[in-house]
C-alpha cells in the first residue's frame, strides 16, 4: 500500500551522494548515500537520515557539533564508531549519542564487507558550528557566509 | 563486549511504563513501555525513546504538537497510524514525521497478536503543548506548573 504523509515510505525519499567539504575531504564520504526522511515529511526542528555507508565509506570527518546534540541508531551491518578514547563497533539495535559541545569528536568507518546501514538525527540550531580535530579543515564565516578554511585561515 | 559512552546498548536503559496521563486515559497506554535512549546518552535538545506496544496497546491519546515536531520509525511488528485523514498500517522500515503545529492529531494503535517496536524523536521546546481532539483533555498552566484539565476547565 503506498502511504500518504504524515507516513512515509523511506524507498520515495530520493537518494542524496556528495557533501558540502572540500576535497580532499569529499571524496572520503563518496560512500556514503542519505535519504532525509524527515525533510521529507516536513520537519524543521531535526533532521532524520537514513544512511548507507558502502564497505570502506565513512559517515563524515570526525567532528563534534558546538550546539547541535546528534543521535545515531544501527539498522543493519556493522560499523566502526572511532571517538577520542578509541574504538567500539556497533551492530544492528546497537546506538550512540553525542550532546551538543562535547568536545569529542565522533564518526563511523565501515570496514565490513557489505553495506551498513542507520538512522541519523541531528538538531537545527542557528550559529552551530562543528570541529574535526584530525583534519586541516574550519568553517569560518564571512558577510557572504560560510566558507571552508584550512586551519591557518587560507580558504579553500 | 560491553559498549561505552556515547555508544549504548539499548538493553540497559532502563524500561519506563506508565505515563503523565491522568485516568482513565493513563490505563490506555499501560501497554507501553519505553527505554530512554537519547536521555542515557546526555541529549537535551531533542528526545529518542525505544517504545514497544503490547498487543492491543497504544503508543499515546490521538494528540498534536503546537511546537516540537515528531518523527517515528517502525523497527518490528505492524503499527497502525491514526490522523485525522483515517489509517494507515506501518511495518518494519516505515515512518511517519509530524510537523510542530499541523493540526493533525496522530497516534498509533498495535492492533496485532505481537508486540511491535518503534523509535520515537521528539525536539524539546519550553511552552510546547498537546492538544486531544478525541478525548476530553486539555494541558493548562498556572503558577505552580502545567495540569491536566477536562475541556470545560475543571481540573483532573
Amino acid at each position: 500500500m503506498l502511504l500518504k504523509l504524515p507516513a512515509l515510505d523511506p524507498a520515495v525519499a530520493p537518494e542524496h551522494r556528495g557533501s558540502g567539504y572540500p576535497e580532499p575531504f569529499r571524496s572520503r564520504v563518496g560512500g556514503r548515500a542519505k535519504r532525509k526522511l524527515g525533510d521529507a515529511c516536513g520537519l524543521t526542528r531535526f533532521g532524520v537520515n537514513l544512511v548507507t555507508l558502502a564497505p570502506g565509506a565513512q559517515s563524515a570527518l570526525r567532528h563534534w557539533h558546538t550546539l547541535e546534540d546528534e543521535f545515531v541508531y544501527v539498522l543493519a551491518g556493522e560499523l566502526v564508531l572511532v571517538t577520542d578514547a578509541g574504538e567500539q563497533i556497533l551492530t544492528a539495535g546497537r546506538c550512540a549519542g553525542y550532546p551538543a559541545g562535547r568536545r569529542d569528536a565522533h564518526h563511523f568507518v565501515n570496514r565490513s564487507g557489505t553495506a551498513a546501514t542507520y538512522l541519523e538525527v541531528g538538531s537545527r540550531i542557528d550559529g552551530d558550528n562543528a570541529f574535526y580535530p584530525d583534519d586541516d579543515l574550519l568553517w569560518c564565516e564571512d558577510e557572504a557566509g560560510v566558507y571552508a578554511a584550512h586551519k591557518d585561515g587560507r580558504r579553500y
